[in-house]
C-alpha cells in the first residue's frame, strides 16, 4: 500500500465492479462466440454514427470542443428544453461518479435497490457515503419502500433505474413523479434512464426540466450501439447542471465520441428499426426460455431477465456452462434476483448461440 | 446554486481552466486558418493509429477492455518495465485528477511552479488541498526552490514538468534525479511527462520502476499526435499504480482510443520522423521569430514560447491581433512568463499562417 494514498482511499477495495469479457477470454485463450453480457448493442450504431466516427479519425490531433457545444445542441433539440440543461460525460458511469463527488460528504446517506447497479455503489463508497439498500418487490425496484428509507435516513440521494437493470423492469411515468413529488426536500433523485430511449413511452415521466430535486441520465451505450465511445449525458435543473463544470475534465471527451454521438442523434429512423429488432430478438429469447423450462421476464430494455428457478449456485452455475461453451451473460448479484439469468439482446446469429447453448448448460447445472 | 452541492463543491469556481479554439470560433463566427494554441499535433498520428481508430469503429458498439490489457502490455515493452507499474486515462488531466483524489485530504500542501499547468491546479483545488507556487528561475521550473518549498510546507505532492510547459524549457536527467533523492519523505513527486517523448535523451531521467515516492506521466496527446483520442498513462510503483483501481471509472476508456494508442507504438519509425518535423519547424519559427526582432526560446518540445520583450500586457494584445487574423496560439498566464506567447509548433502551411500574421499582429500591438 502506498503511503501516500488518503486513509479513506487506502480503506477501499480494489476490486473491479464488473470483470469485462476480454478477461475472460484471455484467461481461457479463446474469444466468446456471443457477447451478450454487457448490455451492449449487437444491433451496432447507427451508420451516421459510425461515418462521424470514421470522418473525425482525421481530426483526432485536436482536442474536442471542452464546451461539448455540437452534442448538447442536438441533446437540447431531442428533449426540447434548453442546452443549460445538460451536462456530458463519459458514459453514465463517469456522470454518477461526478454526481457522487458533487453531491456527497463522508458519512452523508444514498438509498437505493438492493441488487441494483453495482457501478453506482463503487462512487458512493468512494465519495465516502453511506449506502442503504431496499429490496426489490418482486421483479421490481419498489418506489414506496425507497422513499421511506429515504425519509428514514435524510438520504442525499435516491437511485432509481427505469427502467430498471438487472431486472429490465419499469415503473408507469405515473409512478415515477409520484414518486418524485413526495421526495423529502433534502433529497436528489437520480434517475437512471441509461435505457430509456429503448422503454415504452408509458415508462417516460414527465419532470418539469427545472426541478431542482431530480437529475436524469440517458446513455449513448445501449439503444444508440455506443458504449465503446463512452458518452452519456446528464439532464438537470441549471444550477445543477453547470455545477459538473465544477469538477469535470474539461477536456475529456474523445473528439471522436463527440462527434458519433451528435451524429447518431441526427438517425431519426435508427430507434424505430432498433425496436423492432429488439422486440424479435425479444421473441425469440422467450422462445428459447419457454423451450427450456425458464420464464423470460417482461423487459423494458435491451435485455432479459431470465427466470431460472433456482437459487443463486443454480444460475453461476449456467452461467459457467455457457461461459465455458463460448457464450458471455451474466447474472444479479443478490438474492432473490440471483434466480435470473440475464441476456443481452442481439441479432439472429447471436440469439443462435443462445439456444444452441442455454440447453446444455442448463443440463449441466442441473446435473 | 443547487442545495445538493457539498459546501466544499459550492465553494469551487465554475470556470473553466482553458477557453477552447472551439469556443472562440463560435463567438468569431469564423474558423480559426491555423490551430496552434493547444501544443496538439498538426503532424497528425502514426498511420497505423489511424488505421486502427477506423477499423475499431466495427466495434464500437463494444465496451473497451477494463484492464486495459493491450495497451498496458505495449506500454510496459516500450518502457520496459512490467504492466503492474502502468494506470491507463483519459489523458494527463485525468490521471492528475485521479492523483489528486487519491493522495490529498483538504488541508493538505501542494508545491508546484507560478505559471506551471493549470489543469494541475483545478484539480488540487478539487481535491480541498493548498497550493503553494514557487517562482521560475528564469525560463526554468526551479527544483531547489520547489524542494525547499515542500520541506517547509510538508508537501504531499510536489508537481514538476519536464520537459515544462508553457516555458518548453528542460532539465537534464541529473538534476531531477537529484530531486528524486532529495525529496522528503512524505513528498509524492508528480513528474508529468507528456512531452517526454519528444524530449532529448538527456532530459529523461532513470528511475527506478519501483520508486515509492515518484509517479510519471506520459501522453498520447502530443508525439503520437491523438489529443482527441484522451489517452495517457501513470508510470509508477506498483503499489501506487493499483490503488487507481480504487477509483477510476473502470470502462471509462474508450474502445477506439485504446486500439489507437496500441497500434501508435508500434509504429517503430514516427517518432524519428516526428522529430524531424518539428526541429525544422522549429528552425521555421525561430526564423519568424527573429525576422520580427523577438526571440525564440529554446525548447525540449512541440511548442516554442516566444520572448516578446514587454509585458502581459504586451503579449495579450499581440495574441488578440494574432485570433482575430485567425491564428490562434496561446501565452502563458502570470509573470514574468507572460512576456512571452507559446506557439504550437506544425506543418509549413500552418507555419506560413504565423509568419505572415504574427508581424502584423506586433505592429498593432505595439501602436
Amino acid at each position: 500500500m502506498s503511503r501516500f494514498l488518503t486513509p479513506h482511499i487506502a480503506a477501499l477495495p480494489s476490486s473491479v465492479p464488473f470483470t469485462g469479457p476480454e478477461t475472460i477470454e484471455r484467461r481461457k485463450g479463446q474469444a466468446f462466440r456471443a457477447r451478450l453480457g454487457a448490455n451492449e448493442s449487437g444491433f451496432g450504431a447507427p451508420p451516421a454514427a459510425l461515418a462521424a466516427l470514421r470522418a473525425a479519425a482525421d481530426e483526432v490531433w485536436m482536442y474536442g470542443d471542452p464546451e461539448n457545444y455540437d452534442l448538447k445542441q442536438a441533446i437540447a433539440l431531442k428533449h426540447g428544453c434548453g442546452s443549460e440543461h445538460i451536462a456530458i460525460g463519459s458514459g453514465v458511469d463517469g456522470l454518477l461518479g461526478l454526481t457522487c463527488r458533487l453531491t456527497l460528504a463522508p458519512g452523508d446517506k444514498v438509498v437505493t435497490s438492493l441488487g441494483a447497479y453495482p457501478t453506482f455503489g463503487f462512487h458512493v463508497a468512494n465519495a465516502g457515503a453511506e449506502m442503504i439498500r431496499v429490496p426489490y418487490l418482486g421483479d421490481h425496484e419498489d418506489p414506496e419502500a425507497l422513499l421511506a428509507a429515504a425519509k428514514r435516513h435524510g438520504a442525499k440521494l435516491l437511485y432509481l433505474a427505469n427502467p430498471d437493470n438487472p431486472m429490465g423492469s419499469w415503473h408507469k411515468a405515473a409512478v415515477i413523479e409520484a414518486l418524485v413529488k413526495a421526495l423529502p426536500a433534502d433529497t436528489l433523485l437520480i434517475l437512471d434512464e441509461a435505457y430509456g430511449d429503448l422503454a415504452p413511452e408509458e415508462a417516460i415521466p414527465e419532470i418539469a426540466a427545472d426541478h431542482p430535486q431530480v437529475i436524469r441520465f440517458r446513455s449513448f451505450s445501449k439503444a444508440y450501439g455506443l458504449a465503446g465511445a463512452r458518452v452519456g449525458y446528464a439532464l438537470a435543473a441549471p444550477e445543477l447542471a453547470r455545477a459538473f463544470d465544477k469538477i469535470r475534465d474539461h477536456f475529456g471527451m474523445s473528439r471522436l465520441s463527440l462527434a458519433a454521438a451528435t451524429a447518431a442523434l441526427g438517425d431519426q429512423s435508427w430507434l424505430g428499426q432498433l425496436r423492432a429488432d429488439l422486440s424479435r430478438a425479444k421473441a425469440r429469447m422467450a422462445q428459447i426460455a419457454t423451450e427450456n423450462g425458464l420464464t423470460a421476464l417482461a423487459s423494458a430494455t435491451n435485455f432479459v431477465a431470465v427466470d431460472c428457478g433456482g437459487d443463486g449456485a443454480f444460475s453461476r452455475r449456467i452461467l459457467a456452462g455457457c461461459e465455458a461453451r463460448g457464450l458471455f451473460i451474466r447474472m444479479p448479484g443478490v438474492a432473490p434476483l440471483d434466480r435470473c439469468i440475464r441476456i443481452s439482446l442481439g441479432p439472429e446469429a447471436a440469439m443462435d448461440v443462445v439456444a444452441e447453448v442455454l440447453p446444455q448448460a442448463l443440463a449441466e447445472a442441473r446435473a
